[in-house]
């Protein structure tokens, strides 16, 4: 039987009035700001007039403002989030117990709705500035389809049109999340597609190819670009998908405070940095201000380890080439991951807010192979009862390593971290794993010297 | 933007204290008891010492009386519920407005747990009451998966071993429902298989057969009594299963009270009856008891009319006939309903209890088309944005159903519906509804009679 502890519930959920009503702009405490995004013609920063064919007019003022620490949340938004938050701040009593571990887990489940993760938390807020500013509708890409489900919600509850570019492995391998996405009304093309110029010259140039993240953002880019009324908007990366992700963190936060209870570690998996940035943006604030330590841990696969092997420096956001520059530590745009299954962690950049951070030594950084992260997930699922998503299952494996770590020492630390989704829809990665046909697939130094080359150079600079 | 009433949260969750501590035994308040299970071969009422070999002695203890109102839920099954209980009562506000209904509808939402359902509240009690008989492991069936999902995590929680027979037709279509079984370190068996002898004898007759429930429970029995350490245990239709299952009403029940709000219409579907049974349980002890009226109403596929257009007799529970006979609206256990995908409802027969109470005029019955129904999930996930189960559906489409019924009359109903689980390892069926493939296939008349005509005769009877 469990040892429960009397006062700290299985799982802490806050009351609707406990709900944040302002995200929280973690760039407002940084003293090095994240580097601006730059026009890759001309080498300046760009302005909110070259972002404006692009984003939406206020999400722009969102991604450009450095200073304003609290943006309110729409009484609409909120609204929203009613239907899924506030998501529940869950002790791992059951994992701590199969671990004999002396530590104190926590973990942030933000599984509990139909996209199936946290991405939900900045679709609706994307999806509700563009119905603001009267447009017809929005593009977007997906990979593992966390994304592009999240955004066809938030477009079918706000009735806007959504076109989704589904990178075309996944579109071929995952037809179920097609499907949902189409149950919410939005339309699927499968990337490279024929219907946009950059698709079509992908598609001629190499022939047979199954696409990637950075090619259908290329498209989708040029989808909302061409047809008036459209605008594009994306699930990770940007400083304003890490503002909306903050009520992650806030959540987070709240609930810890209502009991009491202060973490040594904060652990998130990462990949464009979104359910990272927003769980961690308020103990960063914190430890930014000098108020508070924390341990703060990103987790990347090995097989696309942009921090732990990745370079600082301006790259593209895309492999089309069409987006502005970003600084951000990258494995470089033209880095091919192998076909890992963690389809979400697989962009070989990471968000310029957490690269900064990174950079100025204020988090750390592993890497984790994919046969241990679903040794992970599974000992997790037949503990805690949840199955995992594989991005998630990341930083599961080093909550985990931590745990066992106390074990040995006898520390009793509290670990907090970021359960983002469910794997309802990886099934086939869990059976590969099953089945034993699971590989790492870790780049090879070679790999990374030559994407490394192929970093673009900035006009005007050395 | 929406109307909230101020007083009434958008989800109602009880706190972990205000989580029931007992179960509610329905049959106690009734004054006409359901009839008893029938030993086939004498035609009299099993025994405890008959039922051993199947099923555990606690579980058998609980489907025989018909007296005891409460039975304390066992510390250890409270500590389990907490991980996915209590689960949320939502108010509908996003579906009322979309209906432009006078009607306030609440549901009670199952489906945040990993198997998907309603299926792990009865599952937890099974596998612990078999744990604490000292036994090895337990056996199962499931034809949509949900059930043995269910019974795969608790087994995993409480290191039992579990061998599910799932429906050979289910096992090919659904490989991530069965990935997740083995996730959860359950062995999956198709069925008919070659590993029991009534699975031999079947395929022998029928070389090819995709399988069927009644096939699977076969197996299961056989497997279980064959093996010494091993028990049965099944997800519906059973007395206990009710028992277990009316958590989801005392929960509602809880909730509703705890705002004033008194139901007018409580409606679920009803495939064996384990959700519907679970969810009006408190209500119809308040109507049997002459202390409240509702009306109370389950709602089944018209491929598979039990209630509607089956006939209330003696049966047996499984294709095979090892089962005791259930007295029992039924379709006739040689009925075959046709591939209609909401697989957890498609079974012959339903739960003698439910029977009863339907045959005594205490609670309606209607079916709905397998398209209405589909028309009605997708039109839910769009402004609620839960993804239902086909299953959970038809509920959807009644509770919708007496909403518009009140826009016309104009008359402020309280409804409130059970939202049993998930549709997330049912795309292939909302595939077809997109793609206009899907069929409702009502059964004729003749097949009807033609079932009926096979029905069993009991020894000892006219």
């Amino acid at each position: 039987m469990m040892k429960f502890e009397h006062n700290i519930p299985y799982k802490i959920y806050l009351t609707e009035n406990e709900l944040p009503t302002a995200w929280y702009n973690v760039r407002a405490d940084m003293k090095t700001k994240p580097a601006p995004l730059l026009n890759p013609a001309t080498g300046r920063p760009m302005t909110f007039e070259e972002l404006q064919p692009v984003f939406c007019d206020e999400l722009i003022r969102q991604e450009l403002d450095n200073d304003t620490a609290y943006f309110p949340i729409p009484q609409e938004i909120r609204d929203f989030y009613k239907m899924y938050r506030p998501s529940p701040l869950i002790r791992a009593y059951c994992l701590e117990e199969a671990l004999q571990t002396p530590a104190k887990i926590y973990y942030k489940f933000e599984g509990n709705n139909t996209s199936g993760s946290h991405k939900l938390n900045s679709a609706i807020a994307q999806a509700y500035y563009a119905k603001q500013q009267g447009l017809s509708g929005v593009t977007t890409e997906t990979g593992a389809g966390q994304w592009g489900t999240a955004l066809s919600m938030a477009c079918a509850y706000l009735g806007l049109d959504c076109k989704v570019f589904m990178v075309k492995v996944s579109y071929e391998q995952k037809p179920f999340r097609r499907e949902v996405m189409r149950t919410y009304g939005a339309s699927v093309t499968p990337s490279p597609s024929e219907t946009t110029q950059i698709g079509r010259a992908i598609l001629k140039e190499h022939p047979g190819t199954t696409g990637s993240l950075g090619c259908a953002i290329s498209e989708a880019v040029e989808a909302a670009a061409s047809v008036s009324g459209y605008r594009y908007v994306l699930g990770s990366v940007l400083n304003q998908v890490l503002l909306h992700q903050s009520i992650i963190g806030l959540e987070t936060k709240t609930a810890l405070d209502k009991y009491g209870i202060v973490p040594d570690i904060i652990i998130g998996c990462a990949g464009g940095g979104s359910n990272l940035g927003g769980l961690i943006s308020p103990f960063m604030g914190e430890k930014l201000r000098g108020e508070r330590d924390y341990r703060i841990i990103a987790v990347e696969p090995a097989s696309c380890p942009s921090f732990t092997r990745g370079t600082f420096a301006y790259d593209f956001c895309d492999t089309g080439k069409v987006c502005p520059l970003a600084k951000m530590y990258t494995l470089g745009s033209s880095f091919i991951p192998s076909p890992n299954h963690a389809g979400g962690l697989r962009y070989h950049g990471m968000s310029s807010i957490l690269s900064q951070l990174y950079h100025d030594g204020l988090m750390e950084a592993v890497s984790v192979e994919q046969t241990k992260v679903f040794e992970a997930a599974e000992f997790f699922a037949r503990t805690e009862g949840i199955l995992p998503a594989p991005e998630s299952s990341h930083a599961i494996r080093t909550a985990m390593d931590e745990a066992i770590r106390c074990r040995e020492s006898g520390e009793e630390k509290t670990i907090v971290f970021g359960l983002t989704g469910t794997g309802y829809f990886d099934m086939v990665a869990y059976e590969k794993f099953h089945n034993g046909e699971m590989q790492d697939d870790i780049p090879t130094d070679e790999a990374l010297a030559q994407s490394f080359a192929k970093l673009p150079r900035i006009p005007g600079q050395a």
